[in-house]
This record gives C-alpha cells, structure tokens and sequence, in this order.
C-alpha cells in the first residue's frame, strides 16, 4: 500500500482521504482526555493510565496480561521474536503484513522464515495448514508459528470465520506450534460480526489490536498474551526502545477510543459498502465486496494503472492507496463522512469519463 | 538504576521524587500545544510538527537529516544496527548504558559485540581508544564504531570535555571506525559550559537527543546524522516498529521543551550542587561533586545498603535510585523545586540519625 | 530427501545404494591421493593443497578467488550472509536447498528472508523474476540475492539452460541484486551438457561445487567469487567455524575427483537414463525422464506410498530416497554400476508385483 | 596470535616450527589408520569411525552424548548458540578466545554479549564471578552462560585447577547460568596434573576437545554435552555447514590420536620447561614459567619488540607467534624435538647477541 510520500506542494490538500484509516487525526475529545489522563513512568509500571488500558484490553482480548507498544509492526515482530529462536519457520498468508511490509523484520530480528500459505481472501484453510506441515527433521527449519490477520488487509479487508479460526489454530497447536493474531483490525471484525474479539483470539497465544487505524488513536498498540509470554515480550520491549515514560497520555487516547470508536466502526462499514456500490457503476471498474472499512477495486477495465488513476483523482483532492499495479484500495474511516463518499465517487466518476 | 517497580499501595506516594528525570511530567502548557499540533502519517512523512521537530534538530546537533523515535534506546539500537555488520565491535565505556541497560540489543539486533573500555567517570581517553585498536585480521571482530554518552550517566552525570570528545572520535575514525554520540542528557552538558550541542557533536557520524528526561515531554527522542545514515535508519524505525503515525500530537511537547524547558536545566544543576552540598554534610555519606543533575553518593560509612537507605526515606515520601549495593543516585529535575531539596535532605539527615 | 537414520542393525546391509550421491566412498587411489598431499595449516593460508585446489576451482569456474569449505551448506551460508545484510531478501525457487534443507539459516545466521519462485522442474524464469522484484520502499524487505541451483535438485536433477541462467542473472543484477549459483551439482550439468563451468557461472557473482556428490570426495565444497567477495567471505568462514588445519588431505581428495571423476558422471547420467526406463516399464509407476543423475518417480499408481515402497525394497538390500509422500529419487553414482541398476530394477519388481 | 600468512618465497623454509601445536602434521601412521577407517554418510548418522568416536569421546569427557566438528570454533560456536538466546549475556574471561578470536561470532551469530572477567593466567576465580552476577531486571542483559578455557591460552597455556573449575561452575549453575568448557587443548591439562578430563568437566554442561593442535589430527573437534544439548545442537551443524559425508576418514586420525598422542604430550611440557628455562637464561627476555606446551616471554628488556625479534630468528628457519607487541608465545608438539629446543635457543640467542 503505497501513496507518494511528503506533501507535495504543487497538488491541493487532500480533501476526502481514503488514503488509510491510519491517517485518522485525533478528535478535541479524544485529546480532552489525553490531557485529563494521570501519567508515570511507563517502563517502570508507573503509569496508570497505561496500566488500566492493559487491564482492560487484556480482558477483551481475553489473555492473562498484555502490553503498550508504539505501533502494531512493533506488536508482531516483538510477538514473533518471543514465539520463536533463530531458524524457526512461520506459517503466514503470502499476503500478511509480517511477510509484505514489515522490512523483513521476522528475519532480520527472530531470524525466523516465513512460509508464504496460499488462499483467497488473505485467507488460509486447514487444508493448506495440514500441506505446510512436515515432520521434523535435521535439515528442515522447525515450524514453530502460525500466524492470521484479522480482518486480512491486503485480501480485501476480509474476515476470517471463526471457524476457520478456530480449526487452524487446532492443528497448528496439535503440531506444536504457537498461534499469533495480527488484529491490526479486529474490532472492525468484531462490529460486523457480533463475535466478541476475545472469542475470535480464543486460538491464539498471542494477538494484538492497533488503535492508530479506524479506532482513531494518533499512537499505539496492545499486545497480549500469558503472563509467561508477556514477561519475555517485556525484555524485547526494552531492547527495541518500545518502552517509554509517560505513554499514559497516548494510552488515554486509546482508552477513550475503546469507550467512543468501536461501535461506530459499523458507519465505516456501511459507507464501504456505499462507495462499493457507487465504485461498481463506473464503467472499467470491477470492485470487491467489501467485508470491513477496505474497498478494493481493479482499474483494468478503464485503461488506466492503478495509479494513474490516482493521479486524476489527487489533482481533485481525493486519494486512495495503490496496492498493484491496477488494484486500488479505497478506506473508509472515522474522518470521512457519508457525504464525502458521494463527493468521491462523482470525482472518480468524472475522472474516468 | 532501579527501584521497586509497580506502585506499592502499602506505600504512601512519592512526595520527593530524586528517582529519574525521566519521570517528570508533562505540564500543563506543553499539554496545550500537544492539543494544538497539527498532525499527520508520521510514517508516510505527512506529520508537519514530527518534520518541524526533525528539521529544527538536525539544525542543533549540525547534521544533515533526522528522525523521531519513541525512545532514547531505540535511537541507540537503530544507530548501532545502522552503523555495523553483524559480527563487529564496538568500542564504549564500561559502564555505558548501550553496554549496562538496553537488553543486550546490540547483540540480540546488531549481532555486534560490545568492548567495554576504562576510565574515571564514565569516560575514556585517547589512550585507551589506542589501546583498544588492534590491526584488522580474519579471526578478530572487525572494529565499527565507537560510543560517547554525554553526559556519562553511571559515571556521575559527567561531561566529556569537548577537546576529548574530538580526539576520541578523530583516532576511531583514523582508524575506520564511525562514531556515535548518546546524547541522552547532551542538553545538560550544552547548559553547564555553553558550548553549543552542534560543536560537542561535530566528530559523531549520529547523535541523539531524549525529550523525557530533564527536558520534559511524555515521550519521544530524535537521532541525527548524514541523509544517507537517516535513509538506512528509516528501514530499521520501520523494521522495529519505530514508525508511528499522528506522532506529532508527542513531538509538539518536544518543540515546546526546546523552547521553555532547555536553559531551565541550569536549575537542575544548581540544586543538584545545593543537594551534593547537604548530603556531603551528612556523618558516612560520600559523595561525587555533580557536573550536571545527576548526584551520587556512597552509603558505606552509614553502615547501611542504599537499598537500606532507600526504604527509610520511601517509607517518608522521598526516593532516590540504586546504582549498586553502597551506590546511590539523586536525580534533580522540573518536578523537583530548591524547598524540595531541602525537605529531602532533611528526611535523609533523619533517616541516618 | 531422508530415510531412516542409523544403521538399523535389523535390516540387511544395503547392497545397492540409490540413496544419495552424497554416499560415495573414497577409492583406494583417491585415498592414496590423499596420503601422499602435502599439507599445511589451511586457516593461515599455508596448506599447498588447499591452496592449489582454490586456484584451479577459481580457474574452472572462472572467478577471482575461491575457499575451501568443509560442506555445501557452509557454501551456501557463507554467500548468503557475505552478499545480504538483515532484512534483505532473497529470491530463490520454492523447492531451493537454501529454503527447504539448510535449517533456515539464511534467516537465522543472515537475518534474510527467502522469497519463493515458482516454475516447474525447480526453475524459475524471466517472467517469474519480474513478478517478484517491486520497487524499493521503506516498508518492504530490500530485494538483495537471485539464487539459482544448477542442478536443480528436488526439481528433478534438471539443468537450467544457458539463456535462461543469464537472462535471470542480468535482470537482477539490472534491479540491484547480486546472484549466487548453488553449483552442487554443477558438473553434472556441464557433463551433460559440454556447457563450460565458468560459462555456466558467468553471470553468477558466486558459486560453488560439492566434491561429495557425485565427485565422490570425502568431504569438502569449494566457494568461489570475486577477491572481494572472498575476503569478506574469509571473516564468516572463521567465525562460524569452517576454517580448518591440515584441511589439504581432504583437499587432496577432491583434485583427484576434479581429474579422475568428472568426465565419468556420463555413466552416471546413462544408468539414471537405464534405471527410468526400466521403472517406467514398471505397472504402477510414473517416472520424470531424468536430465542428469537423479531419478524421481512417483508411486502413486501402485497404491503404495513411496516410504511402503522404501521398506519393501530395503529388506532385500537397496535403498532410495523419500522426496515425498508419493515421490522417490533414486540416484546414480560412481558407487553404483550398470548391473546393479539391473539388480535394483528387479527387487523394484518383484517389490510390486 | 598471528604471523605473516602466506608462504613468503623469499624466506628459506621454516626447520622448526614453534608457531602453533595448530599445524603438527599427520603422521604416516596416522595417514594410514585414515586409509583403512571405515566411513558412511556422517549427516546421516552412518559413518561408523566418527560414530565411534563420538562414544569414545562422551565417555572420556563423561557426558551423554557428543558430535564431530570441523573445527573447535564450530564446537565454540554452536555451544554458544545453543545454550543462549539472543540478548543473553555470557561471562568469559578477557582474554578467552571466543572474545579475542572467533570474528565476533557469538554476537554475529548468537546474539549473545560476551562480558569480559578478569584475573591473571587467563582464568578468573569465584569472587570474579560473584562480583559479575547481578540481579535479573527488565533493563539488562539475561545472564546464560559462563566459559573457560582449559588450557587457558593466551594466560600462558595454564591450568585451572580442579577446584576453581567446580567452584565457579557451581556459583553458575546456582545462578542458573549454564556452563560451557573450551577444552582445545584439554588433554594437556589432563596429561600434566593427572586429573582425568571427565572429572575437569565434571561441573560444565558442555565441553569440546580439539584434534588439531598436540594431538595431531589434521582436522576435527568433539563437542559433547547432554543428549538434549547435542540433538538440539545438531540444527545447528546442519544450519551452519558442520555436516559433513565421509567424515570417518578425519575422524580416523582423531581416535589414532586418542590410542598413541595423548600420553606423549609428556614430552611437549618437558620441552617447554626446557625452552623456557634456555629462554630465561637469555639477557632481556622474561618468560613465564610454562605449566604445558606454550612458553610465553616478553622482549622489553631486549629493546625489541616481538615482531622484530621474530624477523630475526624466522630468516634463520624459526618462528613463534606474537602475541603482543612485546610479547611473544612458542609452543612445543609433536614436530618439535628436545633438539630442535636447542637449536632454536642457540638461533634466539645469536639474535640477540
């Protein structure tokens, strides 16, 4: 997913951004109660504004303890380097973040391989969980992690069913594996589905949930887990730097984004849908059935590469972010209305006529 | 440095915190411009006060380019992993915090092994840099990059006179090695001899700089060096996880701590002097003379630990942190007032009587 | 590739040994070879065999400089980490050495990811390179090593043609990468071909040949590059152990191979060419006409799985490999003769009649 | 320890070589118990000369299990690796190889920081290890693991005695450290003070034994340990190329080795204490009194350094190595005999003259 980096002063600012949900801008109340929040030193235990916000989410994500991190990236590859030794193999979808767009962290960091599995949707089933698997041997890498991303991002902002969950988990488990969920999204899978997150993390030993994307935090992520896997994960936090001081001021945010964001995910969701509909009438575009906030659509059809299109539509301050070279990826989110979906879609509309 | 982590309830709170720097508080007017920043992707380089803030300090330390990161220790881990190879040397003090306090993460990320070198203070000299040099051979650890902390923090918050600082880094780099400066606490040194942080920092290839210590902001550091050096570190920010996104929200208090929080260190100072002069008075305390705000002191003629002094005084609402067994450290910084210093020495004087 | 480990004191003896290449034994000449070399201590650039075998493997393959390494795998390591930094990636096929049987070193020892390509007969192609290579961005792994392997083991013992060895090299190397020929078994292929070795490597920043395959030697693989590339290469042979003593009687053995057991790899291509005949003659069996010494067919047809088939022909003295569920390589070498292929057909037969 | 490498033609030949017990040769007894060793896949657990050895050897060094190694920095390296995770902190002394001569590789390859103990002859003692031990926090390195080096070479090739071995192997293992033997020249130990190698290793989880040096094979070590420590060490010889085919034919010379060089060791500490009694007889060199085979001496008194007062000597066909740049180390084996002692005392003393 990428867009042109830095502001360009030659174009206009963007106006409708359906560049990513993490490009959200903190909201006066959300920053009302980073003001109010009392802080201390994180990385002594001191903050208890970081402390209530462990509680909490390690209650919703149902696990035994959890941890503040600056960022999701840092959520995986700290999760990873704890599951895993040196030469550990991970099984993950081709299209994860962790294989995509983490800098090769999992190598560089775990020295962990991670196995690419294949499926639509950004999605694997038990079936190529049971194909991946092999018995251990000298020469081959011990498989030691199966990894999911729910709601899967670059497979269409998918939503995995339970189900499937659930039975993946099972048999990485049974194989000897740990199970780790990159819920960058997951109260986005949670909304559209009613199932509690701490139900759909069941499986895993470890998951995590970013508050940067549609939940609207300007920074951070939690982590958890067991208190066993919490309190390795802890001295990964101190050798990356992912301890800070007085984090409780961003961790208020997050706090008041779990009282205030969640539930009005389902407008995000609904005005994906909308712009979903209005993308499939344009002619040339053959658009997916969006599942969450994420609306991907391919340009092949109208002649034009994915980013030409988008050139057309940033002159008129729209964006999007490109994934491929014809496939677009359109994200709705807490900054952008219904009405400004209409907006967007008349650009494109004329951008394309 | 430590202290009991986690608030103990059987405790009454801190009313005298000579702990750390690092756990002052934001206030009040740096939470006023932290709601009125204007924020944006800091990852995708569309935060204008995160730029703002990286501009303004490659222009102090007098490097081409700059990043911000969540941590002080990140800065260190990024600079070392940017600099070095695995299976390179580097050369710092023994008592260095890359050495003591970051987790081992120049092993665990860098693969690079740390020399620890001699010297009074937390410093070396030119003569041990030429001792610690040996020709390059297959079977030894090619050697990186040398490591300055100024101020040297377990060596009594020292600072590294500039004329050492210069000939350190003229004989490593002489001998290929590039040159990295923690400037943890540089501001200190800048405030204490007037020497411009730009001028201190001129024969290190990076240099960072920690918001959250006595400067003040919730979170945040900044690492400076070449375009190219920031360019490569940007691959391990996002890598770690270092990357964030509306981070301007944080780097606001940074801007407004250069702005109001910087020559008020000179307080700091003269009430660590004030402090050493009272603790010196007391029978069987020793203690360093402060070059900034950092006081140290040896409890072996008490007859007590400094873990033993320690609960006296927190059981009165004063602390301090515990270097080693007989070694004490009283941090002064903006949550600590002269009257302050004043009632701490009294409890101390009690504590000991 | 596996069977059963150990001796099992069960079993008879294997007669015939289809097993592997990799189980040569020494001839009487080649180990008079031996005993008359002279040596010295290798790691100090003093064994004349050693060095004698480097100059002439660097001649033949038609690099600058060339070391001699105890193993393949350490070749391949040993490249890997000199050529990529942590975090890069490597492209190689998905049925690679480097992927399925080292371990996962590359990311553990080197901290690189293997990305892999598709393509039938364990080769990949123009097209396929293409697709994997993006362009450069903070987010992704930088794409830094082509890996080839010639011949292309699990995909048959095929031989990469000419054109489509260069025509890969020169498209990474247009994007950036450096390229590394895993020459295993690369005499097979310029056996069989009449395709010089260094012509073969051209476009190959490095390559190796295992003397313990079909050469027949002991032990030992020579690495070969460019002098940089080899002097880099020098430190990790050291640090990770592969610089060895009086190593020239082991060299020894694997300059006699280069003038006694390459041009015999025919015979070895004829009865891999004999045995797929006789096994496709064989009700049950399906065979992939074999390009070199390997000999893959899949058992599928006789309803046994290929580890059933294993066990009914090792009780009478001959032996294959388990490539997987259904698949067997048989392979041919200078241990194995025309008549025994006969003999092996036979039990095979009588196995499944 | 080095000297020039590469044969230089314009030197005559070296007559007597005390450079290194690392490049005794072969014997032709010993070329021919490599002849006539039996040999098989060693990776696959076949060869019956290196089976045999590894039981041989695990029973001498009174462990459960062992494997064959290309070399005693593999065993270093892999034992390393094995018993840390990355970020873990090893206690060595200052001057022990894995510090000062294996490239850096426990932090290239195992992450792990190496922290240097001191004390004189190369060995530290109990009160070292206590005043290095310190209480496990989030902040520093995890301890794991403590190495010494029996003989400890670069302290003058002296002898832990039993005592200080078990001592601070015990305050290790309480500190729950594990505990790892650099046995490369075990047996001089062994041979000298009469304690068995089982009873030295007794308190050490893991312990190798190089062939290469007094012993005279020209290639192989053992590692031995625990029948978890070596099947967990195993993924490591595979990952880093210490897997060898036909390695019975080194293996061979290893257990010659261990039936006809072992005793006479006897004889190398007798010619050292003769050198070193010559030595010291000669104005302005100090020597260490030797307690095996390595006779170190300091040229200060000479007004030479050691370099130069090797260029003397080695244009008269006798080397030694340079330890420092006043100190120098020859080293008595196999090819020295009690008259090459004389002579090359009368070749140091003309230089000198």
């Amino acid at each position: 997913m990428y867009a042109p980096l830095h502001p360009d002063p030659a174009l206009p600012p963007v106006r409708i951004n359906l560049y990513s949900d993490t490009q959200t801008r903190p909201t006066a109340a959300m920053k009302a109660a980073m003001v109010e929040a009392e802080v201390g030193d994180e990385q002594a235990g001191l903050d208890p504004t970081v402390n209530a916000l462990c509680e909490r989410m390690a209650s919703l994500l149902g696990k035994e303890a959890a941890m503040f991190l600056p960022s999701g990236t840092m959520c995986n590859q700290i999760a990873i380097i704890t599951h895993c030794r040196p030469g550990d193999e991970i099984l993950a979808h081709g299209t994860s973040h962790i294989l995509t767009s983490e800098g090769g962290g999992a190598a560089a960091l775990a020295g962990a391989q991670i196995t690419p599995l294949p499926g639509p949707g950004g999605q694997f089933d038990a079936a190529a969980v049971r194909a991946a698997l092999r018995p251990r041997t000298r020469n081959a890498p011990p498989q030691a992690l199966l990894e999911v991303e729910q709601t899967a991002n670059a497979g269409g902002g998918t939503i995995w069913p339970l189900a499937v969950l659930n039975e993946v988990a099972a048999i990485a488990q049974e194989a000897g594996l740990a199970t780790h969920m990159d819920g960058a999204r997951l109260m986005n899978a949670v909304v559209a589905t009613g199932i509690p997150a701490r139900e759909m993390a069941a499986g895993y030993d470890s998951v995590w949930l970013d508050f940067t994307k549609g939940l609207g935090a300007p920074l951070g992520a939690v982590l958890a887990g067991s208190r066993d896997f919490i309190d390795a994960a802890w001295k990964w936090k101190q050798r990356m730097g992912g301890a800070m001081r007085q984090a409780g001021i961003c961790a208020a945010a997050c706090l008041y984004a779990l009282d205030h964001h969640v539930d009005r995910l389902a407008e995000d969701h609904d005005n994906a849908k909308a712009l979903a509909r209005g993308l499939a009438q344009i002619p040339g575009l053959t658009v997916e059935a969006p599942e969450t906030n994420l609306v991907f659509f391919d340009t092949r059809g109208t002649g034009l590469t994915a980013a030409e299109l988008y050139a057309r539509v940033r002159s008129h301050g729209v964006n999007f972010s490109i994934s491929s070279t014809h496939r677009g990826r359109a994200c709705t989110h807490l900054d952008v209305t219904r009405a400004q979906i209409d907006e967007a879609l008349q650009v494109i509309r004329a951008a394309l006529a």
